[in-house]
């Protein structure tokens, strides 16, 4: 016999879908729902349907845009240097970068990193549009930002490799010890990589 | 400038209100969203849109029930045992004791537990409405199944002098050592609830 109502139970097995959420945090969340009035609810379900038909990806950088819009303000700015282009995975690592305030190039997205295992393969990323960006813009530089990851390192490496013969610098961004971290915490590979890209004072 | 598009930004403002949801998870599962198909977003925000109109209170117990049912069947089935009634803080906390599968009385969902800073009040619990059931079913045990905290440890003395005049035995769940754990790491207030309800052999 089943304890709890059947719009509950669907409730706790539709949020247990979303990334990272287990079975514990769906009823959590379930609950607290239900304990919501109905208005607060329905502004919720709005927004979970309402998302895709709001959101659409710019043609030039894959950035998420608002839908209608073709080209992302972080590239059409005109305050924005063409000439240089951060290469992220995902839309919201934009948003990481942008946060920084420190970064007035523009983005280029790929959509995810190269992973064989999981059937992400080149040509499922946005590198084609990048090569072509380089040449059409005279891009003088391109920033590797992938993530600091098994994935995100062989990403960045092909992505050099296609870069390679063109006439463009090609960056990554540093490695080392994070922010506020003790030097005894830190991991034998951050560390490693910290004494690899030492800079001279 | 906003780096978002609004409807994402909406979606992660809407998902950040659930309990325990900062803005990183808010952003890690608006991302996921957008990234499934419409059909599954169409059935998540249906779940939230009908869970409270799918799910309605006992009217002897305050277990959630489906809609339309006045009785939970936790009380109605004639296998469970009226005498015995597990006093419980939230609708949740029976699905914890029914995994169990070793409790066979009823239960009285109280609804919360009192916290006077909270503005959680005596009247504000269905206490009246569980001394009613321990007259009216003649009780013969009331199980105290609050939460091990302050608010709870409060509700349970709380109702424990509520039932007082009736002639009913008033037990609490034992307090001790949880499964699987190394006595060394137990902390202090556990190990002196342990040794304080020590049992001969």
């Amino acid at each position: 016999m089943s304890v709890l109502p059947k719009a509950l139970e669907t409730l706790i097995v539709e949020l247990g879908q979303l990334p990272g959420v287990g079975p514990r945090s769906a009823e959590r969340y379930a609950y607290h729902l239900l304990k919501s009035d109905q208005n607060k609810l329905s502004r919720l379900a709005d927004s979970i349907s309402d998302v895709k038909s709001g959101v659409a990806f710019c043609s030039k950088t894959f950035c998420l845009v608002e839908s209608g819009t073709d080209v992302s303000p972080l590239y059409s700015d005109p305050a924005r240097d063409k000439t240089v282009v951060a290469v992220v995975e995902d839309p919201f690592d934009v948003l990481a970068l942008e946060k920084t305030a420190n970064f007035h190039g523009t983005y280029h997205v790929l959509g995810g990193a190269l992973s064989p295992l999981d059937g992400v393969t080149p040509d499922q990323l946005h590198i084609k549009e990048l090569v072509q960006r380089v040449k059409d813009d005279k891009v003088k530089e391109v920033i590797l930002a992938t993530n600091s990851s098994v994935e995100g390192d062989t990403t960045a490496l092909f992505v050099q490799k296609e870069l390679a013969p063109l006439d463009v610098k090609v960056t990554r961004l540093a490695r080392g010890l994070p922010a506020g971290v003790d030097l005894e915490y830190a991991d034998q590979i951050t560390l490693s990589r910290a004494l690899e890209g030492r800079q001279s004072l």
